[in-house]
């Protein structure tokens, strides 16, 4: 199918399309630091690509939501560039946006965040299960495009890679290459904040903005990461949406 | 200048850029029903295109924050396609926005909206003003560009013209042609809901889900209207902003 | 018919009389400077001395709640004498109020409000839709006593005229003429704050805590204006509540 | 001194009294059944009449804020007239004012209702407490007129005189006779509900809404009440304002 | 009967169980500052004490519920040790426990409060009414055990016994010997806050931390007065859960 | 050092133990279903359990707050005897909890929970960042004791092991063997909920309440896990706290 943006549907054709039961798919991302090779849109570009990517492949009609490129960070939020909303403010939001869907009939959603912090995800999960508590025949599946590529450390990637290190640097390379700045140069040392401590400034513990090492990114990485994840939606969405 | 994406900058280079006292513009929309002749968009595509002939034409260094493309709905807030969120999650998301870059250094902030409706218009300008309680030197500019626009109502325009009506549909016309469906066969009869009353189906009073007279819009008149409130908002930002 | 104060009646009699499905009217004012010649009670006592005449004049029964004399400032809120109530506190008072109306069998509801600020407006308006959405047979009219008393201005008034000004003054003298002090002498210069800018302190825009000359008003206006506005009234009830 | 009415006075002489430390009166009531004898804002007009008999008898100045006349109520709830707001409406309500007020400079506030019901007033000391911990020179008195008139239960009254008994019955005769209709009459039979229990139905207990026997109430006896209430109060003043 | 903790059964016990229709007592405590000479537990070992003794002599099926030894202090707010939740906090937790018991079938509910302080009892009640209101079959009992030794003031106690004094102390005495230190030595002075003041410093009035005479304590007192709340509680149960 | 019970003191005990800085360390647990072989409190005894051994063995001062024994439970939300509590009510009490140890000078706190639920730890941890931004020399260490026993899954257990399953079975049958209840014949299937899926009736994929096999549960495997959990927080709590 041709990706449908959900809002450039007028009133009528989109009152339409709901009786065909499509799937609707919101990309949700974030303004939060990336180190200085990757821009602050890195969480919200990665899940904009798939989502449409994605779209492509099925067969029944899909709609794009707008993309939300506001997101609730949590390690990354003193470093310069970071715009974080509360979880509170993340969850209304995701739980207004849900239960509009919902009220005009929408019954198949996925919410697909490119910002993978634990708080994050946790939140749009209590906004969807109080929509689904109410609303209990629809389909809602919530996860990060990094629930599937993180598959992937310990495998092709190291066990360690995280925050715009090799994959993310090398799916941004290969999805908005402009925008990349000087990986070669970037290698800070960095470690994880202390295990299960609640930290003031946990920006101390990865001065460098990152963890993993970016030099060892390449577009080619970036595309074959990119299609193990639109792959890997794919049969979720096959199983779990019919 | 070039217009700059505000997250398509690096941390590094956004912590750079605030040195220079950039004014940020934000850009904010709705999914909101427009008749049967404009898309769900039509209050995102206007500010969006609004801010970036604006950022092309001021010296000082101005960013593009990420366009919110959701908004607070009230008299078309049971037409299919609305996605309304509450005016609490308006609020705190504009706070919560406004507050990080006001905790980054930006000292300069226009919200255009291209929805304008009371509550929604409101609810900026009270999440504005916890910001600007905390944080005084704050220079914070809230408006629609709708506020420019309808001063040519009882000139140009009809002074009755209103929601998808004459204006919106040529500014639509001239900026997202493509979008626009069959404006001339548009003529429901519609009233405005009875003054003052408050009432839980204000849909009943414009079934068309238009105010005003679409067929008489044009690509030529929006170019127009568009430059006209463009040269107003940098009439407003040079007084303002300095 | 003889104004009939909601709250003089007894448990039984409120019940007898709910059944004749009477207009219950709620006064509304706030407790905010209004320059050195106008009482704090200026926003109360006008709404007040409307319903009153308002009440007299039509032939169903109408009851006067419980006038409400604090209500949400902002632009006079760092004046020594505003005691301004959040729109939040704001908001869950009215709803509580008409919630409880609603419940009592109350069907037809205007709420008269001598303050009439932005913000505290469009609060009114998102408490009455909140009950209308839960009681849809509610008929429900909010409104200022300024939204017809400015269809003067342009008119019999400056255009420019605004709060303490020339009709405001001359309403409270014709309603409370010892609660006046010297407006001849009043002659402050004055600027509305700029256009959509949302300040830290909005009152040193207007120093002398007025808009427009008071020095202009008189008695005779006042009472002339109060007419107008009982009229205005009259008519609008007559097309919302039949 | 002759009473002032707080919101009677300029912004300008208010902030001149503001200087001579006032003591501030808030009268609160409630909109509520109170028998078929008692009109719905009996808990209203005794605080509001005992406010001004106490201005009237201190030496220094006090200013009398407008009166709220809404309150929380339980018991009652069910009842044919009563119009309670939330704990936490009025909890908010109550914390805005008061804080607005030590805002203003006034550090001696007296909030004096007339309805005593325990999470009413419970409410009141919760707002009262907040703006204390953030104010701590305010000097703030909160009660019930009916923890001093109660105080006579046992002694000259009934012990288990109440809610629109003699007591009440008696106070609102000497204040308000016009209002009282018919306590003769009155002789329905009542239970308190059951010690401890949180019932959905509390009126069942006093299907007549009172408590006590009015039939017994004599305006003589409420000019006695009122008389030994302003005595108290203005003992507890002097203590405590000094 | 033997007394059951709830939370000692299995999910297909307790399920079991509520079909037979058992009263679950819910003690609850306080981590609060109850002088030199008792343990902070002090409100918690009570309640969980006399819960345990009423189970034992009720012959149908008696459940204890998890206690909960955290409450809602104001007076002892700022002295060591004491940690007050606020009474949002304990509304929303009792609130939540509450409605989960009705929501799994339990329809008598007794909760057991060892901390009796004004707004503490009365968010207990506020959370019950919320519950009530929407199972309005669920039978509660809210109250302190203090509701009952109280009444032995003026009687066998000291009028003024009260926080940490000789009541509190002998029980204390009488449940855990070994957590009370030193009764004898002391002998501060105290006094109540002014009467209807709220202060910001309620500590400076009892600067010993209790009020009465710890040093007439007494385990034989302590097992006579919980000997008597476990009677009247008794009564009670019987009058109202039959 | 032997084990002390935080609320076993009394205030003026504490004031002088705070100067000590001792660590806190809070156990949580739940109200939840566990099948039909494993009591309702499963998730507090273990980190009680736990809490007492690791106090034992450390040299500085340790004091164990009061156990909270409910948390926020989701996927078991449905089932007999669990009585979960909302994450806000959850996030509310820990907050006040911790801020109220940080008032007293409390610097190093441990939150341990028996429930290891995603939403339920994610607001632990949100609750603790709060607490940390206003007082950041507060080391405050959250986890759940699963977050260490399942680094046995994969190793000595299987990979699938979870609720109610082999491991903490044995943990159980350890710690209070009397609680648990035929293991041995539990053998219902179960898969998890489709994965990222949202669902309204999560107990429908494991409707006997467990994943894994209780059926290969003994003590002696539960005496192992516990102790290999003890020395892992001990290493942390040495790490962390030094």
């Amino acid at each position: 199918m041709t990706t449908i943006r959900l809002d450039e549907l007028t009133s009528t054709e989109f009152g339409k399309l709901v009786k065909k039961n499509p799937l609707v798919i919101i990309p949700l991302g974030a303004v939060e630091e990336h180190g200085s090779h990757l821009p602050l849109c890195t969480d919200s570009v990665q899940p904009e690509y798939i989502a449409e990517k994605v779209a492509d492949k099925i067969k029944g009609p899909v709609l794009i939501a707008p993309s939300i490129r506001y997101g609730n960070c949590v390690s990354t939020r003193n470093f310069p560039g970071t715009l974080s909303i509360s979880s509170k403010t993340l969850r209304l939001l995701m739980k207004d946006i849900i239960s509009e869907l919902a009220r005009n009939g929408i019954r198949k959603v996925m919410v697909l965040s490119g910002h993978a912090g634990g708080a994050h995800m946790v939140t749009l999960r209590e906004a969807g299960e109080a929509v689904v508590d109410s609303c209990p025949d629809m389909k809602l599946m919530i996860l990060s495009d990094y629930d599937i590529a993180y598959e992937l450390r310990g495998k092709e990637f190291d066990d360690k890679d995280g925050h715009a290190g090799t994959i993310e640097s090398s799916r941004v390379m290969a999805i908005k290459p402009k925008l990349v700045k000087g990986t070669r140069r970037n290698r800070a040392s960095f470690t994880r904040p202390p295990k299960f401590m609640t930290v003031a400034h946990p920006e101390e513990f990865f001065p460098g903005g990152y963890m993993g090492d970016p030099s060892k990114a390449s577009p080619a990485q970036g595309r074959r990461i990119n299609a193990y994840i639109v792959q890997g939606l794919l049969e979720h969405i096959s199983k779990n949406f019919g």
